[in-house]
């Protein structure tokens, strides 16, 4: 009746799960909908920046040649014969001793090779024309902005995986990218299991829980960068259970469950699995919480069993699920990113297992600090909101306390470990 | 000609910008539509959980009294009455020496107090009938998850103004809250002003440059948990200008411009903002880039008048625009979070200028260390897209160097900092 399981190490279950990574495919979309997406092709430059040679300031475009005996004792006179925008390009040929009034931003003209500051500039007017006069002198290329010095056509600008962000969008539209490849969002099934489960909207009933681990699961495949599919809440009854997951598996990238993983008479999942010939990498992980979590492959697609309790389910989407979605996402660092940080708190009790304790990271005169984020039973949904990063601790024989360094994986993160394990 | 400004220091501008700050509205949306949005409620539990004493475990509910001379000598023979999963509750009464077969998360029957785990029982059957024996006591309470142990009705859980994350959307659930009050995103118009504005879809023309600003700030504005309202780009053309803002101010919580706000002659802003009788809080910013932001108020409505170009755009935006929008989402620290990090880079120069650079903070051995995300030119897009953070160099008489500790302004970030300056 009770079946024997044996627990595999982390590292190997995850190194399990990414035999069956696969990549994303490209899309194009709007520029107007392409923000937190993941780029799907290198970013390159598609012209200089500037692609002209342009002023940086408000001021007077002049010949420098004219400019080299000007001094604080020997004022040099310019006439203004042109006033240019930015937008705007002058037609004026410009000779000697003359200036083009010049806005930011604009295009430097031709016969022009520095620019004068608006400010070290005085500007008056004379016999109804306009000049301007100076008292230092000026370089070639002195406030200008040269075509190509910012990037030059075919440089690389971005790599591919990288999420677009706010700068991102400055270069897309920079270059002309109105349309955006991006990695078509994973689409990631879901299905609650539990005869225990309300709907949020229900009143609670005895011995029965409100299903809330549909709506954070979907949170987290959505801070993955994947889609959801919800399909549903199932009741712990094989045959509905078995015809909906087989259904279900051909609609979606890759099929996530919750609940039915455990050892008990009404924990379908592994049986599930068996029927439909699927192969079970591993259904038991020596780690607490989420040791049940039980991942299986079909014809290469994943369909992950998480456990039921909402912790154990949270860190066994993060560890095994998450970097599937990011591999697919074009991701080299698809993992949770691990950094070093200072223990806050005390565990002084020795613990067999490698614990992957719900924690808040944040910084205190530059270092990284931890602590738990709520009290640590696997059960307390609680201590979910304030996490930031799942702590590890590593079984063993003695407990950890204050001041220790233990490894932390960070959850609101982008930047991810390519193999932190 | 050139109008005089008198900049002043970052923090005395911030402070008169959020002299102006308001309180966004409640709306109440589907969970379902909840996540990343900003909670306007503190939440609290609407029951205790878990709301019925549950077994934690796989295994068999007992009366403990009835385990009282059990031990490695003594195996005490239990026979198994009934037969419960989760989401059911036994009828039965449960007399001496019986025990109920119970799942994961069901409820402990009324006159069992404790829970012998499915390993440490041995089950059997005899005569057609269920039995399963133990070698050990238990005391009263023993595997049971109290009613109430995690969270009582009333707790508060969740302050109101925090980011809904995946374990907040595992409390609303769990809580019943199937709809959310959360905080009605500000809505930001946006235009973008310069007549050298190509849209991101047209080719190169001389002079001209694809407005990048827009879908830049767009970002920003949905980075920041606000809407944007894009209004276009308007010609630098006083009369058109005018009429478009003083429209668009009235659809709107706050209104961005981008250009115009410089002292050449197309930069119309300071000018619209008079006609308009709106009072100009500061036009000049003692800080490298975005020297030339201004903002106004009209009524209490903010208008930020922030520079065209990119970098000053966005170090503008992050300053004075995000810390309104945080506040109006109910955060108690809207402001750009604030750490201390370790200096990969030199800047020998010194600079009079506070400067904002735009940043890449990462964490080495558990401590924050930065280094400038790119060639750091104010109009430089590129820099912007590896940029995490900005870090602070105030103005003065030495460079910086490796080593040296900076600020930096963290942008990935929802903790925020109360006040930073």
């Amino acid at each position: 009746m009770v079946e024997k399981r044996t627990p595999i190490p982390v590292k190997e279950a995850v190194k399990k799960v990414m035999d069956y990574k696969v990549e994303g495919n490209i899309e194009f979309v709007s520029i107007l909908h392409s923000n937190n997406r993941f780029l799907a092709q290198d970013l390159t430059a598609t012209s200089d920046v500037p692609h002209f040679d342009r002023s940086p300031y408000d001021g007077f475009a002049v010949r420098s040649i004219d400019t080299q005996t000007a001094s604080l004792s020997n004022e040099i006179e310019f006439e203004v014969v042109d006033h240019i925008g930015a937008g705007f390009v002058s037609e004026k040929q410009i000779g000697p001793f003359q200036a083009v009034r010049i806005m930011t931003g604009a295009q430097i003209p031709e016969d022009c090779d520095a620019v004068v500051m608006l400010e070290l500039a005085k500007a008056y007017e004379k016999n109804g024309r306009n000049y301007m006069s100076i008292k230092r002198s000026y370089q070639p290329g002195d406030n200008v902005s040269f075509k190509g010095e910012d990037a030059k056509t075919g440089d690389a600008l971005v790599e591919k995986g990288t999420k677009i962000n706010p700068g991102i969008q400055a270069i897309l539209a920079t270059f002309g990218y109105a349309e955006v490849p991006v990695v078509k969002k994973p689409l990631v099934g879901l299905f609650a299991t539990g005869t225990e489960l309300l709907e949020v909207e229900d009143e609670l009933q005895p011995g029965k829980i409100r299903n809330s681990n549909s709506t954070m699961l979907a949170a987290q495949i959505e801070r993955a960068g994947a889609e959801v599919k919800y399909f549903g809440k199932l009741p712990d009854e094989f045959d509905t259970c078995y015809e909906a997951v087989k259904s279900a598996v051909n609609e979606v990238d890759m099929l996530i469950t919750t609940g039915g993983v455990s050892v008990g008479d009404f924990d379908y999942l592994p049986a599930i699995y068996e029927k439909m010939k699927a192969e079970v990498l591993f259904n038991k992980v020596a780690m607490r919480p989420g040791s049940v979590t039980t991942v299986a492959q079909l014809d290469g697609k994943l369909l992950f069993g998480l456990s039921g309790n909402p912790s154990a389910c949270y860190v066994g989407f993060e560890l095994f699920t998450r970097p599937i979605i990011r591999h697919m996402l074009y991701s080299k660092k698809p993992h949770l990113r691990k950094e070093k940080a200072i223990l806050k708190a005390d565990f002084p009790k020795a613990n067999p297992f490698t614990r992957f304790v719900r924690a808040t990271v944040s910084i205190e005169n530059g270092k990284l600090v931890t602590s738990p984020s709520g009290v640590d039973k696997s059960n307390i949904v609680m201590s979910l909101a304030g996490a930031n990063a799942l702590m590890l601790l590593p079984g063993g024989t003695r407990g950890y306390g204050i001041d220790d360094e233990v490894d932390v994986f960070m959850l609101e993160d982008f930047v991810g470990s390519e193999w932190p394990w």
